[in-house]
């Protein structure tokens, strides 16, 4: 089969022509001065366009097209529930409405990080497995869930795809999404900075050099022995590994794959987090694997074909 | 339909004879010195004999017997995965094989909590709902959901039943169930006389009057204006409404259900665990209600009918 896929994240969307487990081409737009998600649809349509004819194909060649998209989907009504902040059109617009419309093929919503563990189980680190976790450590934390082979959802769609907004501190800081203390809150791209800004010593730590520290920083300080650097380090990997074993205690999986840009530093989180879920996680059947995301950045476009196939 | 019902705690097991939304008539078994479940199988068969008796019914007048047990279970293969310290033959017996032989009918068996929950959804607090989670706070914290009307299981059985057991501060106590900070480890009846003793200046408050502190002392104590049993109610509060907005997060209920020894302070507990979850739990879709469980200790005695009409 052969789809159109889009990633959408909040500030580019990657628009990718796929023929099932393969990526044909891609190209990203940047969206990140975008206001509303209407004023992006005329540029991904003309990227499709111009992806297509590069490999000679015609829109009708698709069996439809796949979104991904960073916020809460329904896909079985098509549409997006809620943006946290970003597009606030984007529950208003009806999508495959729009691409009947401009490119004459029918459109299929997803969460993103539902999209990339789709993408996982169908083509990269989770292909032959049922029972899957997926979590995504970036500018904020994604955790998704596949049982007995199909996406949990729930009735509002939101079962089983809010797995960094656990809360692994009861007491900890405020979270976008409104929560208190959830994993994504304490440990994760946007709220990092806030958590070594309050360090206690962290002016005395290789941390206060760096104007903004992100996890490549605090990876590279933390392997160069700053104690500081270190201590969030070894907080920031608890917190994963406790939202991990959250996980498997509420889905039940036999496999956690872990993406996201955090992930730089596998050669760190992978072995820690699958210590930790087989030491501390009450799972009497076995062990769970805890493996590193295989397809990148293109997990997402490769949830297409699967998310297309559903019924 | 006419059901035998058993629901099995670490202490006692209490035997019932169902119909449909009504309980019949029941009896208690001690258990507390029984070493084995074979054990305490003889005691159990009489009991209902003496209860049909009584009732002028026969075992055929049953459509089968319906076992909540407190520990992991696999409704579907009909064992007890994982006892967790009590009942250590559990795992070896096929109850289903020994009601048969012994009382002529079919047996299926359930996690004590999922049990609870069917009952509440089949004839308590979650009727007319499909999507519902039921917290019970007690000894352990139970959390299980159902999701589109259907009790979450997964592969091993364990998926949305270890709800007590979401981490609350990754930093926290070690759980029974072997993980690290999980609700029931920070804020159940077994972890609160822990709690009480680390807190500082206990020895300065009423709470130092009991020889072991109970939820029933806290509550009590709190009432009459100690400020340390105050904050540690307090503090047992929020763990209980994170972990509700975990289970929110997780599950994507409609209703939280919550019932359990500790609800005899369901006037403090309802509208404070309520209140958190519709302020902090991210639920665009609408509000998630939060009601005490209708059924009492006959809650998972009335799962029976539709744990045996499941298909």
């Amino acid at each position: 089969m052969k789809a159109l896929a889009i990633d959408f994240g909040g500030t580019h969307a990657t628009c990718g022509l796929v023929e099932d487990r393969a990526l044909l081409s891609c190209e990203t737009v940047d969206t990140d001065r975008a206001r509303s998600l209407a004023s992006v649809l005329p540029t991904i349509a003309e990227t499709f366009h111009k992806l297509a004819q590069r490999q000679s194909l015609s829109m009708q060649d698709f069996a439809g097209i796949a979104v991904g998209f960073a916020g809460l989907v329904d896909s079985r009504t098509g549409r997006i529930t809620a943006t946290n902040g970003k597009y606030e059109d984007a529950t208003a617009i009806d999508l495959d409405a729009w691409s009947r419309k401009t490119l004459g093929i029918p459109l299929r919503i997803e969460n993103d990080a539902r999209m990339a563990l789709l993408g996982e189980f169908f083509a990269g680190a989770a292909s032959g497995f049922t029972e899957v976790v997926m979590m995504t450590l970036g500018t904020g934390i994604g955790g998704v869930a596949m049982i007995e082979g199909k996406l949990l959802r729930g009735k509002h769609a939101q079962a089983g795809c809010l797995g960094g907004h656990l809360p692994v501190l009861f007491t900890g800081r405020i979270c976008t999404c409104g929560a208190i203390g959830c994993a994504e809150a304490e440990a994760s791209g946007w709220s990092l900075p806030l958590v070594v800004k309050d360090w206690p010593g962290v002016e005395h730590s290789a941390l206060s050099k760096h104007t903004e520290v992100g996890f490549k920083e605090l990876f590279e300080e933390s392997a160069r022995g700053d104690s500081v650097a270190v201590a969030i380090r070894d907080r920031c990997l608890n917190i994963w590994a406790a939202d991990a074993v959250g996980l498997v205690h509420a889905f039940d999986p036999e496999i956690i794959v872990i993406g996201g840009g955090v992930m730089k530093s596998a050669d760190v989180i992978i072995p820690y987090v699958e210590q930790y879920v087989q030491k501390y996680a009450w799972t009497p059947w076995g062990k769970v694997q805890v493996r590193a995301a295989a397809l990148g950045n293109n997990a997402a476009l490769l949830g297409a074909v699967p998310l297309l196939s559903e019924n």
